[in-house]
């Protein structure tokens, strides 16, 4: 049985291309950048061709290499500082769980309301901003559901209420997958490597060239001083490689992902699954629920027909639902039942029909058991 | 012509074995090991078995991975929050510069006077010790001398005059490579893969079992919530395998390079070459000095002639020369000519007597330019 990965919103498989273009810094030129010979020297030119591979589709902008998105969103956040922050409820755990760190510590963070597809509610966003608001952090893509936010304009509506403010964006769903967005009024951009082909443990931090960005790790000085710490090489040229990929061909996979989508919702069963992400959020991730069925059994089940799934689901008893889609205001029996279907750029049709074809079966199946018809 | 590496301190040759080992958790193996599905548990069970292949070499320790030595220093350093700290003027920078941000937003941070090969001066260090001191940081093998400070004792006589300070130490160019050191009393200690043959951009945090670690990243959760970000898997089992193959060859590698090192330095020529490593340092380091001629100058003629070896050098107008040797108390002339020399598991005689017989043949040369001799 071939099996039929569709949880790419948690990771993607590796790029093969990309790995085999950057494998060589893992063995021969394994020199370390900050050398002052010509090797080392060597392979920290490779860094910087690396940079502009990417930088070529953010302008006015640098960034710095970090270790993850979870890193890039805590280097960001570390840049808020005093009086109060704006975020939202449907953040990934890595804004929101540095936040209420910053928060338990007496600082003043505030989360807008979702919008039940996930996105922020524009007006609630706004109105929680003041002249005291220094940092504000929205996710481009939300992780759970696909739901776009219009990051730049938000940035922009933010601004015009506090002039000064920085504002962040997660933009680790959209990084490579998501035309609009980013533009001049968003300071910070988080961005991780291993959801768009790359390895695991490298990401990096895009940033408005006239922000004054603060090193969040101290060190050796790597970066410019912004992000010490000798570089993981192969981790970084593998990541321009696939960023690269990934925005050449970043119409055309959107084009092809979004005939995916609507292929995928027509051909599932309406009457015993919902649809929480909307029409126009991000293709790659479609959130859905089992009514009143449980979503980690249904992703067993699909486990056992070959196909793997994410679910909206921590799996502890103590936060059995997922926050995210609970701030989209859903009841119990929605919640029970989410699982989270996320494509890559690979994923083809047939992958897709069989997933919409198992899923039905086990959600009816289930759906028998349980509700003894 | 066979190019000669000796700046294994800055950088190991990857460690072939061990990257064919680990290789498939870069393609087949690319699960999320965050995700509850089998092959997500899969992964994070290899993560797990990886975490005991290097905790077998550390009793009644925990350890959680992180993205470098650095990170291991920052987080580490992340526990000291009030009274004051106590370090040494041997630091690598990742300790340094992070206890010198601290100290710059006011926090008390003192330094320990070293010996001239580098080691701490212990009756300076005790005396800056009192009953406030809640934090001490002192690097195990000074990454440009080679000098080893015995870290467990220190911890102790530490801990005698302030029980309950956290005592950290910074293990990178110790770990796997010398026997002695870590112990009950030292409660922290930071590794960085690329430094025995890993890849750039892992390291770990081996930490006292009683010890309570706080994350200094905020997220996901992973490791326990210590440590967030998805995990670099790739490099974690690779890093582990480096680490199995160091610890079971450590006594055979350590008295190889203790001859290779004995070797190199019978062949220099004592007339032009001051030695700054002690007899009883690492011998994976040498520090040298070629008094009055210029280390930088140096370096680019051995490496015309094949043979790559760092310098004591931060090669800036502003800091021309290096920190740690200048805390060694020695005078411009030495201070100047400073080299250093590492060797790696895989360094062999021939290697070595060539880079004596080079260094020779470069000092005399540049001494008679210099000199007018």
């Amino acid at each position: 049985m071939k099996k039929i990965y569709l949880d790419n919103a948690a990771t993607t498989r590796p790029n093969l291309d990309a790995f085999n273009r950057s494998h060589a810094f893992a063995i021969e030129n394994f020199y370390n950048p900050s050398a002052t010979y010509r090797d080392g020297r060597a392979v920290l030119n490779e860094i910087n061709l690396a940079k502009s591979r990417i930088l070529r589709y953010f302008p006015n902008s640098k960034l710095i290499f970090t270790s993850c998105g979870t890193e890039s969103d805590n280097t960001a956040i570390s840049l808020f500082k005093r009086k109060n922050a704006v975020s939202t409820q449907g953040e990934h755990s890595a804004v929101f769980q540095t936040l209420e760190n910053l928060r338990s510590k007496g600082q003043t963070v505030r989360y807008a309301k979702l919008n039940p597809d996930g996105s922020v509610n524009i007006d609630d966003f706004l109105s929680l901003i003041d002249k005291d608001t220094t940092f504000c952090s929205v996710v481009h893509v939300n992780n759970e559901t696909g739901a776009i936010n219009d990051i730049n304009y938000l940035a922009k509506r933010a601004k015009e209420i506090s002039p000064n403010l920085i504002f962040h964006s997660d933009g680790v769903q959209a990084f490579g997958k998501i035309s609009s967005g980013y533009g001049s009024f968003v300071d910070l951009y988080s961005v991780s490597a291993h959801k768009i082909g790359g390895l695991k443990g490298v990401g990096c931090l895009i940033y408005n060239e006239k922000l004054k960005l603060s090193p969040f790790m101290f060190g050796g000085g790597q970066e410019g001083g912004l992000r010490s710490g000798t570089e993981n090489v192969l981790g970084i040229i593998n990541l321009s490689y696939c960023a690269e990929n990934a925005y050449e061909n970043l119409a055309k996979n959107l084009e092809k992902t979004q005939k995916l989508k609507n292929e995928f919702l027509s051909n599932i069963n309406k009457e015993l699954i919902t649809i929480i992400s909307s029409e126009n959020a991000s293709p790659y991730v479609v959130s859905l629920s089992a009514k009143g069925l449980r979503g980690e059994v249904l992703q067993h089940m699909l486990e056992d027909e070959g196909v793997i799934v994410g679910t909206g689901s921590a799996c502890s008893s103590k936060h059995p639902h997922s926050r995210v889609i609970k701030a989209c205001n859903y009841k119990n029996d929605i919640l029970d039942g989410v699982l989270r279907i996320s494509f890559s750029f690979e994923t083809d049709l047939e992958e897709v029909l069989i997933c919409a074809e198992k899923l039905n079966l086990c959600v009816e199946k289930l759906d028998k058991v349980m509700n003894k018809r």
